[in-house]
């Protein structure tokens, strides 16, 4: 049997975390919502754009190092927030911090971490690190946990803005998912403490607390509070990109929760050449949902992404082997970028450009 | 196993409605014409057409009140006309038209119905309730049902315009359906008493007297008979819709009888944008065909639908547990609905505009 | 078990014929060139057009009748010249011609029937009846033929000109396939009396004997001998069809050979609209390939054709019950064509127009 | 059973060889990089191609024959450059160059034969040879290999310009595979005795000692150094091949390596209408990738290529029965381009214009 960690292998390392993980936890982080053709929808539309390389370039030295909002980064990659990260292992978020460290990618933490903020920021001190947020009602306690990560040396905010209500899960429905025992959200908003103990385990009442009356003010007033730059994430078009940049985010994160919201929404791949023509120049713009491929991420950028965030597979690979799973999953995605790009005739990120790309037609073989 | 009414799943919903009903109850409903592409073709529609979600809007509040002829409803959802509810529960139209109404749905009640007007009535007295009319050749009759419909208490008359033949319906030919022994249409139009007899089993021949020879002078024929507004049923092209209004109709419904009639049509949803842009602010305009996810309801009225028809989805429900499961099928699509909107940042009806879908290329992903 | 005749089923109507044939003639059947992508891509083609029928038309009479080359018909179909029918059936071609006039239909008799053009005149003598012909290397026995043809009552020629060569039909090349014991071309040309035999049974040599050396002049040198009009069948371009009336045709008929000769070529229902267009009001245009259903006729008529031919599912009919069975075939086609042009508000076929159709996008649906 | 080779049927072939070669050799022979989307992206794309063809042509004559710079070939097909033919037959390049010539068709060697240039050569003499080159770090090596080639009589070179890196070739990886025993590459580089041995089995690191460093400058190193005419192989794009050209190509073949080096790459197919287009008669273009069919052959030139190159095919003749199946896949493929040319009304490759294509829509059946 060969390891899917060396050489990458994606849809064996699912299925490796697919015979591992209990049925509700895998489903969890599989599932979409409704018919999840949102979820399908994104891994087809990269797979589905056509690359035309150059050749005859020197390609004898690749560097895929970038910065994102001044941090350097050695590859264009960064771990989408997820929640819950010990549930698919004990190491939990420090694990997938400190393996996204070791490959020289940007952590995401999750404000539905298992772990604390400050946890997890021990766990890779020196690394670049970005903290999502979600708004919950409780303005106070918000305000209070991004300054926190602020101080816990998070370097911006990442607003998650799709999710006012949380999408019709249907598999987490059906098996009526909570988080396995002894596992609780190291973040949960305060509220009473027999309430705080339902919720601890009740994965879907949890994001009943999220605010759904969220505005573009929203983004100044987290920067406010924090100190730093705001990504938001969730952007889908255009117009809500350039709303978001008036309002004073700092860049946009082109997403569609992974296919977990809103179900046959506009494919990433399809979303982010729209937000990034709206965008231009005026700040940075990234993008998540379904990049499995170091073509997908030469895609992505030939588009105008910056970065990419990558999330189920982050998942997949701490299941197999904590954080060097995560590491070797990350590795393994930015050799294939360098690969692919030495292959396109590319030696810098600032090479993938749109000509990179055939037109719609040529993407139907 | 889980109830496939919460959370609503209609996939498991028709299988369980399968497993109960004869084969040949269960074929006629499920069925289409010749090789039932146009029944496929227009659940396809909805699906491949693709959301562009709007973030950061205030959607702590979402209605989906609306008025239909001017009638006050909770949701913009309709129960489609449908034959002989009683083959698939005793309590028949009855039921469903009780279940609508708890939903705050409107019910449309068939001319071949198992039940009379006025016992359909009498289970929704207070509801928003339509009546569906097919013209047969004796208009005599049609002109006295019509009344009765008014008398008791129907707001308006939907007249279908796609049956002047019956389709050819393989599955019904080749199962030679007939009505249950038991049950018989409430509302048949006179004849010989054997041929009455013959009639009351015989699905099929029924449709024979209906009147091919319709014209667009029938809807004022059938306004002035009734009082009541006429909506035409069946109309798949912009041109015809306009036929329709110039000759009197408060609206129209564009479907293509569930794929029942003629085969290889246009899909609803792809005939809908057409129709609504010839009818422009004239009149409203209704779609059916393929209904199933609260973001099918959202394309639809983003297409410039006022509301839709929910069929088949209504017998299932019907089969499974009488008006109360009618009454789960559409809140359950009224909530999928109301979700939909949160997630596209839209707060009432009139904010579902074109610019939530994305353009044709997207659609492919 | 349900009859396949009544209501025509096709699909199992082919099913039957599958099991009743031996496989070598089924496949002769049955098969195309290369890998048979064409032949499948007729098919898709036409079911992929999607209808925008008309409501509200007084449809109580429907007329499917019509003149070919002046001739009356019944209805727009007739019988496409194959090869062998007694391969099928006993009776062969006399069946075939006999149940096309029951229903109505025109016949087009093979140069390779298996009995002679004067039998099979005699099985129909009152009926509409062409007469293919393929030009052989010796143009006095082709000289020969047609004038026995016009003799025998057939009112027009019919021209194959996409057999030049024969198609590489893999199944005939791996099955061997000869005529089976007994049965021969009846109108072979003349060779010597061993090579005569020889060729009796061997199906793809005769093909050997076809002259690859035809241009438009054979047009009009058959129409001398004959006196006869000719149609030129074969035909998949506009220039090309402009170039056959000019050298004197009639008529074209759009066809791949039912995806027998090129594969991967158009499909029919592709080439017909450019060939109709190029044509014009100047000649009638026929299609086949791939015509199942009566929605087809109607979509084929509406991009312009007058006729269409009718192939495989004859020689089904043929199998199963001899000329009952082709009539039973024809009619079934002819009334579902009735059907749909009820359901489309088409009483004539003058009414089939192209706004019939849909546009392409729609036909994704 | 039948013979896979007569009449040819390329699917039964590669199914034989699966079945006679070694897992690793097959997997080596048939795989390509990541997801293999581009091996059959190739493929799908002639397919997906719709010919035109057109009739009443005196195709009593067809000729394939034409020059390959100034080679004079009896059909334009030209066997792909591919290592390692030993591992098919023992009998290895020798009989895949004296098939070619049997066929009259051109043969290119590759670097990574496992017969030395001379071997080959001598195997067929008087063919139109040509010699690929893989430019490796050691440049002294290079040039004296090219002399070698040329003094051989070979009589172009084709630099393959896709490998500056391996491609990211899964099965090989999950394979280890390796050369079997006894097999070396004739042409291997020099290095020190010890890792010459390592490499002589190691046929993914043998790729690394490529020079990832080329620029168009090493074409016209290479035309000097042999004073031959020089190919480049691996273009996808027009600028590229102005470029090439420009900097004193004689000819490029749009290649993506068989979809063995980057994935999702747009096909060859699709990329040749723009090379050809950007090159006009300034060269002569060449294209592989998925030839399977006489009629993939009639669309490349319809397409603007002068000849194809075909790969895998050859080697499942070599397998199958050395020298005669290599003789008898190309015979075939030559003998299927000369009979589509006929139903095509074509007598010369002059005659395979543009128009013989259908645009893009009617490519969808």
């Amino acid at each position: 049997m060969t390891d899917p960690l060396d050489p990458l292998d994606l849809e064996a390392l699912e299925a490796a975390a697919r015979d591992q993980l209990d049925r509700g936890v895998y489903d969890y982080i599989a599932g979409g919502a409704d018919g999840e053709l949102s979820v399908a929808g994104n891994l087809a539309a990269w797979s589905r754009l056509r690359l035309r390389p150059r050749v005859l370039r020197d390609v004898a030295r690749v560097s895929t190092a970038t910065t994102l909002l001044g941090s350097e980064v050695a590859t264009p990659l960064m771990v989408a927030p997820m929640a819950y990260h010990r549930m698919a292992h004990p190491d939990g978020e420090a694990a997938s911090a400190a393996g996204a460290a070791a490959a020289g990618a940007l952590y995401v933490c999750s404000t539905q971490a298992t772990m604390s903020v400050e946890e997890v920021a021990a766990a890779a001190p020196e690394a670049a690190r970005w903290f999502q947020v979600y708004v919950v009602r409780d303005r106070g306690w918000t305000a209070e946990l991004v300054a926190r990560a602020a101080a816990a040396g998070y370097r911006a905010l990442v607003l998650t803005v799709d999710v006012p209500l949380l999408g019709n899960r249907l598999r987490d429905l059906r098996n009526d998912f909570r988080l396995p025992t002894g596992l609780k959200p190291a973040n949960a908003p305060p509220a009473g403490a027999a309430r705080q103990r339902e919720l601890a385990s009740d994965v879907l009442a949890q994001a009943g607390q999220f605010d759904p009356s969220l505005t573009p003010d929203t983004i100044g007033w987290l920067a406010e509070r924090s100190g730093l730059p705001v990504v938001v994430k969730g952007v889908l078009r255009g117009d809500d990109a350039l709303a978001c940049l008036d309002a004073g985010a700092a860049a946009v994160a082109v997403s569609n929760h992974g296919g977990r919201q809103l179900d046959t929404v506009v494919a990433t791949a399809d979303a982010l050449a729209e937000v990034a023509a709206a965008v231009g120049d005026r700040a940075e713009v990234y993008v998540d949902g379904g990049i499995r491929r170091g073509t997908d991420v030469v895609k992505a950028l030939a588009l105008g992404a910056r970065a990419v965030l990558v999330g189920r597979p982050v998942l997949w690979g701490l299941t197999a082997a904590g954080a060097a799973g995560v590491e070797r999953v990350l590795s393994g995605l930015a050799g294939e970028l360098q690969l692919a790009m030495a292959l396109c005739g590319a030696t810098g990120l600032g090479q993938l450009t749109p000509d990179l790309l055939a037109g719609p037609d040529a993407a139907r073989s």
